[in-house]
């Protein structure tokens, strides 16, 4: 048997043809979705992410616009942007993208946020409304992994409520953009949750906690660490991560926290990397960038600035 | 073997007598350590509760006051009160007890609560400085737990940081105030945990979860769901449920949510009801309203107020 591969690119599509409508419509009736990525020096990574997300927003036909301070950018600078954007009605939703420089501090940044316009809940405010249970924004990762998850199942004819009841969903990782809000999802969804971190695989028994998993996901930052090993033969495993590494033959490749190679054929299903949670996971950004826009439209209706 | 039964009279004993040092300096300083409680309705387990913290803080030298609301009042009335505590110089800390009467919105009142009085951590914001992992309250049950589990690692003379990276956490029942807690501050100890409520034992397997734990937290609100055939022999219990029963000869009589006479034999270590995490909790709720007054001490010396 080999796995179902759960293809990303193919849900992001669908859910970007979704979002192109709401997004004429809500524009029709005067709204501005605007989405502002902030970055403080420049990381590759994030630099590519940006270049993602804008021209995704192109598509959609949401406005955005890519904020770049100096890597040695004081955190009033920091402070004095965020606040600029938060004042912007051409911005719905600002992205502060990570990692941060380490002189920073980061908290003291998302606490700097407009609640309204924090579309990845980073805020006390928003981080606590996820955690109650009663999300604002959900993080467009763990959005993404839900949305890949939800999808898979309606393919396979699968009850979604009764299959995660009856599921254990172990969550690999516990950064606060993507494992801890993954747990908050599962936990939401009635699972039996599990969440470790990079100990469980220090203390030598990674797999007898993933091999414990119905759906596996991996958010660990570190490619490969999932092996064949430490999957069982009915798991759906997630891979949340991606790295660019050299293969054999010396040339670049993105790869994830998954070795697919062995892992692909003992599980169920499997979300390739690239071309899975990643689309998923900009096309989820835009649509809470969206989202803000339409709950924000009647104090911008009142200040009279229609897109 | 039978297990070791961790005292948690003796525990609150040290902690409330720590405390009243504090609190003797903290009024020689001119701070008003107080802690108001707000009942909607007479719940006779909130009203034993609040006779049970009015002792404790009398015997501390903190300042209490009991307020109580008909259970018809309104949202309304319910806010107002909140707002009066929330500007009261002589409270420092508000409980507010549950469960409220259906037709009040939680949320609404728990939003309404001054965050840095707000001990019992339900505000959204210090939900989510929780969930981020720099909190500014830790509810009172949840840091009984580990105040317990803490102490029992210590008199072992086991390393705490070893013991619970190395440990399996099994969190039973996911309320807001007690099994989500449970669940942050044991991944901050990087262990590995597991969340699961009451479909797990729906769906028939509660065991396959629950013997997998080194530290079992139950917190499922339903007397004896634990049995012997439910726990592991290494395991650590610590059973957060408190339910009055009556036994085989008609008479009430306080029982956990864990089977104690067919789980103790089996298990290394079990906290009992009574006597259990109940006064501990206690006592950490009293610390909490201590460390509010600590933190309002400049605000409060500024208008020139001491206790």
């Amino acid at each position: 048997m080999v796995a179902d591969l759960i293809d990303g690119r193919a849900s992001a599509r669908a859910l970007a043809a979704d979002l192109a409508d709401r997004v004429r419509e809500l524009r029709g009736d005067g709204g501005r979705p605007g989405l502002a990525t902030l970055a403080v020096g420049t990381d590759p990574g994030a630099a590519m992410y940006v270049r993602r997300l804008a021209a995704l927003a192109g598509r959609l036909g949401v406005h955005h616009r890519a904020h770049t301070l100096p890597a040695g950018a004081s955190q009033r600078e920091v402070l004095d942007a965020v606040a600029a954007l938060n004042s912007d009605p051409a911005v719905s939703g600002i992205l502060v993208l990570r990692p941060l420089p380490a002189h920073l501090d980061p908290t003291a940044v998302f606490r700097a946020l407009d609640p309204a316009k924090d579309v990845e809940a980073l805020h006390p405010e928003n981080a606590g409304l996820l955690a109650l249970g009663s999300p604002r924004f959900v993080p467009s990762t763990a959005a993404a992994v839900f949305h890949l998850l939800d999808g898979w199942l309606d393919a396979c004819g699968e009850d979604r409520a009764a299959f995660y009841r009856r599921s254990r969903i172990v969550v690999v990782g516990r950064s606060v953009t993507v494992g801890a809000p993954v747990v908050a999802l599962g936990c939401a969804r009635q699972a039996g949750v599990q969440s470790i971190d990079e100990w469980a695989d220090r203390t030598g028994g990674l797999g007898r906690f993933t091999r414990w998993a119905d759906v596996l996901v991996v958010a660990a930052g570190r490619p490969g660490l999932i092996r064949a090993e430490h999957v069982s033969p009915d798991a759906v495993v997630v891979d949340v991560g991606i790295h660019t590494v050299r293969g054999p033959d010396g040339r670049p490749r993105t790869v994830g926290d998954v070795d697919a190679g062995s892992v692909a054929p003992r599980v169920r299903a499997l979300t390739p990397v690239p071309g899975g949670v990643g689309p998923v996971t900009d096309a989820c950004l835009l649509r809470s960038t969206v989202d803000a826009a339409l709950a924000g439209a009647p104090a911008r209706a009142s200040v009279g600035a229609p897109g």
